[in-house]
């Protein structure tokens, strides 16, 4: 790709986009700007990386229009817009090459059972298990050892890794990318306490439904409905090691970290951000647009859009940041406490 | 099924079983109060759900003696028993349907190793792998993808869901269901330091045996003992992506929420219930029937049976909301202190 | 084996090796001093232990030089070394019998992609897939329903337990030990937002590199890096259900306990300790030799080598006891602080 080109292609995403320098170089590859090799892409998105444009080797580097660039050597040429990051990432997908690259069509090693449809352009990976009634949409791709239960749905132009196991029913919208060793649709975990203190376990009835431009990492684990659906919205990123219980709606476009836990019935809003190792109680609601910060414990519905959480149990981020200072400072209370004891005696002695 | 046959078999349950309404109505499928239709059965076992009580469509409903259903559209039915949640659990087992419907007999990609045994009814799935001198007890279901390393005994009527994982001289009792990407019996994380740093591998000779009636969430782990066996006791249920050590015994009836942690050799009573990302320190004891809240980090054993434990380090919940309102509590002690100093000050002066 | 061939199998690590006893009998196999039999080699490293010398049945004890042996039973042999457990340990490894009994060479079920290279004594179990162009060094053994996508390189004398999944690229050194589940090199969870609300996949073009001498647990997850490598260094072991995020590098010999969290571009030290829970915030660095307690937070970076860390969020060991103690006291303080406030109220009225 030449650098010309590139200017090209990121002129669907962003107008202006400047060039500095000669277009004619060929551009083989994305790096960090620390390491690019001559040859490459690279970026500065953020003022503390502008000092590599003096070492680096890089032959295009992606900056904002307000850098100043003249100072830098004439080998680099520099192309502008207005977010360089997000360009960046563009140019990447233009690089990315398929992860899984499987043949179109199912390998002979699959097993596929009654009454499946296929889009066009499917592609099942070797050793596939799928179930009766199960219907996968064009273009999608279901890497090796991935099985479907019966009567899975899966949408046009997702990508399911090897080995992640789908249970009967579930229902997977377009562009989903699911990550392998993840495992949607098991048994919710519900249990009706007995007199003599064994459960009788709750037949898990529902389904998982996930929206369209979901990704899900890997091992995470989204459980069925008791009855009804547990839903995961259009657009939400799901991170490795993350567990969704039964009856949870996820909204639009949220993120949860790795190896966050969401209690069963819990519902959060549209683009809330959901930090790693965080753990929410069950039966309770989030507005959209919450930030919950790291290891926090969300014990209660937070109604408001837009506010941050942190801590455990989970307050808004001002509270629990002058909570938090209060904690740091109880050295100094007892210091003070312990002098004013002192004056107190001698006071008392007058 | 009629609303008669309905009353009929939970008479199996409940004694009595009263009805109200006619009796020949058909019943389709179990669904929840606020979202039932006509030929659906549902429940109300708690106040805040009454009110549903004139506005559903359903056309039975479960409900305590006590609740007074005259009031109510004649064209619900109402079966009144002592405890209608289990009731309804026990209407869900009726209506469910089997999850894993793998024909009888053994898949043909299946690959059985030497000298296994297997009872009547077995049903082995699509790739499913089993290695030499495993058995496996009537009517059990192995899931398609699921692997028995060699020496691995299953008793009757369980359910491996695909891909369990079960190592070598695993050993696991009847009705237990494992849930997808469980492993079982890898090694314990057992490692030997050396003086320079490195470590030598513990050989992690021990097995697991899991009880009759445990339940196993998706893509939990439980280890293998170093010696002797890590023992999942008779009906506890553990949920997706818990983690239990070498060597630990978790006592009957036990219920472990998801992404629990429970280091190696530590000794859970009968009827504990742990919650969710709780953590416990190795080498400790828990009586029986302990409650432990979500998050709780464990550091020391607790002798006493029936208390609750929270916060971290854990203490008895008493002494920890004690703690917590404390916590809560120190702005206004703050406040007080800062008070104290104006006017010891002003007296100091006088 | 006897214990005369135990003695001289010590020799080639610890000198001397005392025998005190006769050096002609069988030992079968290892066993805990508590439960040892007849025919058992067993040891005792510990002084809690010393106790069960006077009623153990082993008939063989590794014991520390300074036991004085003499008054207990003449049917135990005893062998003295310098460390009596690294000596158990090496014994337990010569009675260890391979967890994984695959036959050598290709199972009939497993499909091989094109340009594989495979060393001598290679063992590739039921239904594993192994994409184009990768490499398996001497000896290594891969178990059922492995997948290692396209270019994957591991190294001699390995073992992949069933059902491990190595997306694209993953470079493996020698001696890896990797257990059932573990996900290595799937996509790094990087999204950009954008106006809207929604996110851009960032293409994740890294890989992930492994050294030789590490083991990994069971359904562990380790991304790829978006550009370069993800690193674990040699000899670093990695607990059951860890999750470590893209372009983390882990000192070698670092020992990470289940259910830890390292988030995406943190850096780790040499010989690390982190304890079972801690979780990491993104792009931090720790020096070699730092402990990290059971579910610490830690926030920020920690540079001097060798101090242990503790809390959240985390600090060092001494400040966050301090700080625990202190919190302890509380009720304390607000006794004083209510009796000062007394005095002050009494004192002001005079």
């Amino acid at each position: 790709m030449t650098i010309k080109e590139i200017q090209n292609y990121l002129g669907q995403f962003f107008d202006p986009v400047e060039l500095e320098g000669e277009g004619e170089g060929l551009i083989s590859a994305p790096a960090k700007i620390e390491s690019a090799q001559k040859g490459q892409v690279s970026f500065v998105a953020n003022e503390k990386y502008v000092k590599y444009l003096s070492t680096t080797a890089a032959s295009l580097v992606i900056v904002h229009h307000s850098v100043a660039v003249d100072e830098f050597s004439h080998t680099i040429s520099f192309i502008k817009v207005s977010d360089p990051y997000t360009a960046f990432v563009f140019i990447l997908k233009k690089f990315a090459t398929p992860r899984l690259v499987a043949a179109k069509g199912i390998a002979p090693t699959a097993v596929i059972g009654e009454g499946v449809t296929m889009g066009e352009g499917v592609s099942i990976g070797a050793c596939v298990v799928i179930g009766d009634r199960c219907s996968i949409g064009r273009n999608t791709v279901i890497g090796a050892h991935a099985v479907l239960l019966h009567d899975v749905s899966i949408g046009e132009d997702c990508v399911v890794f090897p080995s992640v196991t789908c249970y009967d029913g579930t229902i997977i919208g377009s562009r989903v990318v699911i990550h392998s060793g993840s495992v949607i649709g098991a048994d919710g975990f519900g249990f009706a306490p007995q007199r003599d203190g064994s459960y009788v376990k709750i037949p898990q009835m529902g389904i998982v439904e996930i929206g369209d431009d979901v990704e899900i990492g890997a091992n995470a684990t989204i459980d069925r409905a008791t009855m009804g659906s547990t839903v995961i919205g259009r657009g939400a990123k799901i991170d490795n090691l993350v567990q969704i219980a039964h009856n949870c709606r996820i909204g639009e476009d949220t993120v949860i970290a790795a190896q966050a836990g969401i209690s069963g019935s819990v519902t959060l809003g549209r683009q809330c951000v959901i930090g790693g190792q965080a753990g929410f109680a069950g039966h309770l609601e989030l507005a959209d647009r919450i930030q919950v910060a790291a290891q926090a414990g969300i014990s209660k519905s937070f109604l408001q859009p837009g506010i941050a959480l942190r801590g455990y149990p989970a307050q808004p981020m001002r509270d629990q940041l002058k909570h938090e200072a209060m904690l740091r400072n109880l050295g100094a209370m007892k210091t003070k406490l312990d002098h004013l004891e002192r004056e107190m005696k001698e006071l008392a002695r007058r």
